[in-house]
C-alpha cells in the first residue's frame, strides 16, 4: 500500500543497494499506536509461512542483536522470546521491511513446531466459502513443549 | 499464540478433516476494534511472500465469493480488490486461518508485481542491525500500472 511518508517514498525509485541506517529506520516504521508492528516468520529454506506475531522496538532490536525471534506477546504484554519456555527457538535469517514500513518478514529456522498446538505452522485451517477444515495434527504434544501445560 | 477463546481452544485437539462451517467461523474470528485481520499474500507455487493486508468481514466474503483478493484498504477507507486499477489481481488458490483465529494467510496467484511500487513483492528491504537495504527494483514502471499516476 502507498505510503504518505516521504522516507518511504523517496525509497521507491532508489537503485538496489541503497543503504539507510538503522536508526533511521527505526524512526520511520510505523508501528501502530500501541507501539506494534507485524511481523510475519517465514521457514527460510522451504518458504512455509509459519505465524503471524508483533513486535515493539525493543524486541526487533533484541531480534537483530541476539540472531533468533523474539516478539511482543500482547496477551501477557511483554517481551516474548520465541521458545523460550519451549525451546522452539527461531534462528533469524534474515529480514524484510515492506515498501511502506509497516510489516517485517523474519526468514527464519525454526526449530521443531512454531505453534503452540505442536504443529509445525500456525496456519493449520482451510477455510473456503463454506467450511473451515483442520489440515494438520501437532507434530508433539503441546504438554512436552510447555511441561506441566 | 493461544487463545482464550474456546472455539479455537477446542480446535487444537481435533483431528484432521474436522469441520466448522464458514458462518461460525465468520462469528469467531478476531476482528480488532477497527473489524479488521491481518491477510498475509504468498504466491501459490513458490512461496514468496508478496504483501501484508488487512481485511473486514465483508472483504473476506468477497474473496472467498470471487476467487480473488480483496483487501480492505486503510488509507483509502474502502473495500480494496487488489488489481482493480492496475490489472495485478491475485488470483486465490487457498485460504488458511492461523491457530488463534486472528491472522489470515492467502495463497494466490499473483498476476505481475504485487507491490505498487512495480515490484514482485512488498517486502524489498534488507534490515539488519546497522542498516536498510533495497535488494529489487521494479519489474515495470509503477505509473505504467495505475495510468498518469
Amino acid at each position: 500500500m502507498a505510503s504518505n511518508n516521504t522516507f518511504w517514498l523517496q525509497l521507491e525509485k532508489a537503485e538496489i543497494g541503497t543503504r539507510k541506517t538503522f536508526d533511521e529506520v527505526l524512526d520511520q516504521l510505523a508501528f501502530n499506536d500501541q507501539g506494534l508492528i507485524t511481523a510475519i516468520a517465514q521457514q527460510a529454506d522451504t518458504g512455509e509461512v509459519l505465524m503471524l506475531a508483533w513486535m515493539n522496538r525493543e524486541s526487533l532490536e533484541i531480534t537483530l542483536k541476539e540472531g533468533q525471534a523474539c516478539y511482543w506477546s500482547r496477551s501477557r504484554n511483554q517481551l516474548w522470546r520465541k521458545g523460550e519456555s519451549s525451546g522452539q527457538v527461531q534462528w533469524l535469517k534474515g529480514l524484510r521491511v515492506d515498501c511502506d514500513g509497516d510489516a517485517l518478514l523474519l526468514l527464519v529456522d525454526q526449530q521443531g513446531p512454531a505453534c503452540h498446538t505442536g504443529r509445525r505452522s500456525c496456519f493449520y485451517f482451510d477455510l473456503n466459502g463454506e467450511r473451515l477444515k483442520v489440515l494438520n495434527e501437532p507434530l508433539v504434544d503441546p504438554t512436552s513443549l510447555y511441561g506441566k501445560g
